[in-house]
């Protein structure tokens, strides 16, 4: 059975073409500096983002906990939304790896930066160590340019550095018509995910200036993240950077859609300012709909998405989920509701 | 000279009784538990907040820490008032000493601590391990039993424990007109200082339940906070317990008298809301007053004060600054504002 | 050119039949537990060394500092052979990711163990959390079996688990004549890496009980390697594990013979006692050859070689360096020392 | 009942000049640096040593804690000898508060520094961030001028800096005939204790560069360490200083006339080699002899003594175990001998 998988744009599977890829791989010991993919990989990144350099890192939450821990002098404050995949999704690995504090803020901007950013000489003060913007967020929404560029304004004038959580950095570019490198500017240093919507199996890339990413190496390296032939990971990632990053758009429209037709549907209402990118955000009006039923009805169909959490309905689309399937899925949820 | 100091109340120097206490203490070793004044302070002070034990502990910031430590298991998230000591005025210690998450939130209550809360069973996110309340307030305001007893319903419902920094406890206490105890009862532990209003000179205590000061005491070790002959210092503590707290009340009439004299000064708006204890915050409508001048012409007077944070004036009353100080305090700024 | 890359078995290409694996495996999303592959490779690799439960880590590293975490509590102390890689080759993390103090003893046996196993009860003392073993060790030679139930029995009588660093396990066990088992059998849990001279790309396995495994599985989500389709790595995994292991008696017994070879060349000393698997460990008499000199020499001759490190240099076989690859380095060798 | 406590000299009661001392001290709040009895404390402390400058903690764990809280950054590797305080008395606070890995030595002298720093440039080795020296040494015995010298040139040739654990300094500088600033010399910072054989009731002394004190005053901070009216400790303290150790080598000739007088008595077998100040460690051949009973008899006749660790007793001499006390323990013993 084919199944339809919108719990998430983590479950892509690798394309074709990145299986291909990953057979074919030129390898060698990357903790020697030998693999040829991975070094062909991270100039790219780095190239695509406009930074100096990059890092192959295993996981998005590999590549955030470095930077903080790059970042940073243990014990320092480190400024981010409250509702970031960093505060909420990271399993506290702040306080253990870097050893930092976190300061989550209800709205991240530039005011909220700047009451917060420490002054210095006060005994009693930790300093603020960075400052962490998401774009796009979990929450499926995109963070407008002119806010990234007050908060590094901000930032910057205090001297502080700024890292951009940018898990589905592409998403956000496509959504805000511009090249990622035009995000990436906002930051000093950027992580991106090369599976997620860009279907790569596994990694995700940490960009900065030379000298951080040189000593992000060695950290990379204590957080166990030194693989050896990483080229076979590097080659399907490759592919995701040149190529899949160039059809988010799909995704976004296939969202879009399944978003018209949910909120055809009796009680459905979307969360239109959630709208962004790949995901579509709704609740039901029907409190007596059981999220666990309408699950199991669903999975009867061959779809698979996530229960609600605290009554929000997330379906996501992807590379796997096209024109075809948002209409099986808006069919199936239709019929599912039907009690 | 004979100063008077309103910069706050951990200039209190000890009384004269305190410094016969000191010299007249029967002391021991207090690591091998050999310190009878250390033992007969810990035990008044366990009675006194209705607690099964207590600890000496050198300040308010190590009782703090220790709390954390003691409660919490390393990267376990903290539910904490945004404005609070632990997250202003301790440096940061949070992420280091106990190696935990603190999640501060604009005003704490009983939502705001239930919407924080974080489930169980998810491999994202990080275990919620206490949840800290502070009262009396360091910007000058008492929260209602009402508020404290909904926090800890919340967090005992979740399993969740509660600490309380009591840093001025006994002035909170004095402002609600209830015992000590009252406030206690609504944490699991408390933290309050013998200095500050109190007046001993150094010390504080931490208090709570059996297992957990035994534990506390090991760590306390860790910290390097196993003083030796401690009963110089708890010999003061124990006067400014028994004694001492009785008599905060006056500092409060002279703090509420403070503001009265200031207020009838030009341009001084006091924040009344900010009037429970025995501090004055107030702020100067002509921003044309140059803070630094104010603090020195105070200080040609024999007023020491603080300048402004934020704008922000704070007078602090405590027992070396009476009525007749409050009287010379409010004369001599009237004449400073007077350019 | 082909190159013959003796500078460790770190460098080992994935075999032909891995690479097909790659291209083949069924994958899914592996923090769902979707992902078919490392299912059955977590499954296979327990069962191969006798344990409940398995999980796939990125890295030996990962598995070992995940070990570290996860048995420990923050503070403990850890006894270990000082040059074991947990000493000398991972970065210092046991401080920064478990907050574990390492104890390096000169020689590990059980008696070394037992004078340092921490009483209770006193509050002076660290706890102590684990035991960790290595087998082979990285000096090329083997623990025996005797040696690890002799620690084994003293940990276990006071209560303190053993952790196995078993990078190299299956030739330690090949070394020893027996299965992988007999050596896991000694220690609570158990890493081990199915790159090395199993050859996969990428990848090792820590196994244990099963609410252990539980555990490290949210810790290594933390720490960043929660990998999505991981399966790509699990299928040449499976291939390393099953046939792969079988067939290390061959680089030991190459190893032995480029001992010999090596020993006829004059000034050469091979370290007879570090040659126990697939490492030849030697240094030379003549202390005016420059090593460097040497190791270019080698390279124009398509063989990569380290410099020694303090005087010794060590050549590792694997299954890229064969019979006649030996003949070959032992030539090469002969003539760099001919100045 | 005049008690005679040989346990340590931990247990030495403040001194009335002391007692005089706390109750006349000007005093003020040592966080504002109000403190004029600290200040004159540090200062002596410094000059003394032949240090830039110094700070009050409140105890030498504190101290040496605080030492590499400073001194390192995270991660770093202590070189330290494994019978030290640090490695056995200070609860594996090193991995918690100052985050670091120690690395014990057997026998800590110039070579065993020199084959453990760490070479730079390696992506798998932690940095070398401080070598610890222990003098006098907690076993009684005092380490060579020449030892320390040897270790402080070893350790500056790397780039490393040297922190002297001296709790008992005075002793080392009176059994050695020196100043203490000429042990102090061949460290970079020096942990000494007013307490212990010195007699005040509280607090250490952390010396060392202007800019290391600095910094230090600061982590004190976050470490619970900023006490208020801490004049009422620093002027014991300074006769700590001034007076009291001036008179170490009367401890001294009391312990090594206690020790003859033991050796005297049948099956007591003196340590010599530890018998460098005022400890004297012995065994005893008789092993039917059991500890408890001897402790409980030398407690019926007014002497307060520990038990045996691992076979070996400790008696410490101190200002209040004077020539007459050494006598009557020596008979107490003797008597307690004869079952």
């Amino acid at each position: 059975m084919e199944w339809i998988d919108v719990r998430s744009d983590t479950v892509t599977q690798p394309t074709p073409a990145m299986r291909t890829a990953m057979a074919d791989a030129a390898v060698g010991d990357d903790v020697y500096g030998d693999d040829p993919t991975v070094v062909a990989l991270e100039a790219a990144a780095a190239e695509r983002l406009g930074k100096a350099a990059a890092l192959f890192v295993p996981t998005g939450t590999f590549g955030n906990q470095l930077a903080l821990f790059t970042h940073c002098e243990r014990g320092d404050e480190v400024i981010v939304a409250e509702d970031s995949h960093i505060v909420w999704h990271e399993v506290g690995g702040a306080a253990i790896i870097a050893g930092v504090n976190l300061r989550p803020v209800p709205v991240l901007n530039g005011d909220a930066v700047r009451t917060r950013i420490r002054p210095a000489g006060d005994i009693h003060l930790p300093r603020t160590g960075l400052v962490c913007v998401e774009n796009a967020r979990g929450a499926g929404s995109v963070m407008p340019l002119a806010t990234m560029r007050e908060i590094r304004d901000v930032a910057r004038a205090a001297g502080i550095p700024v890292h951009l959580d940018g898990a589905r950095l592409f998403n956000a570019a496509t959504a805000l018509g511009v090249e990622a490198s035009e995000l990436a500017q906002y930051a000093d240093t950027v992580m991106f995910c090369l599976s997620k919507g860009l279907a790569a199996p596994v990694g995700s890339i940490l960009a900065g200036p030379s000298g951080f990413i040189e000593r992000a190496r060695k950290k990379r390296k204590l957080m166990g993240g030194g693989l050896r032939q990483a080229g076979v990971l590097a080659a399907p990632g490759l592919i995701a950077l040149d190529e899949m990053s160039a059809r988010l758009g799909d995704d976004h429209v296939n969202a879009k859609r399944l978003a018209e037709l949910l909120e055809r549907l009796p009680g459905v209402v979307v969360h239109r300012d959630q709208l962004d990118i790949n995901m579509v955000f709704f609740e039901l009006l029907d409190i007596h709909q059981n999220p666990d039923d309408l699950v199991a009805k669903l999975l009867a169909q061959g779809i698979k998405a996530n229960p609600p959490e605290a009554g929000l309905w997330r379906f996501v689309t992807h590379w796997q989920v096209g024109a075809a399937e948002v209409e099986r899925i808006a069919s199936a949820f239709g019929q599912a509701l039907l009690r």
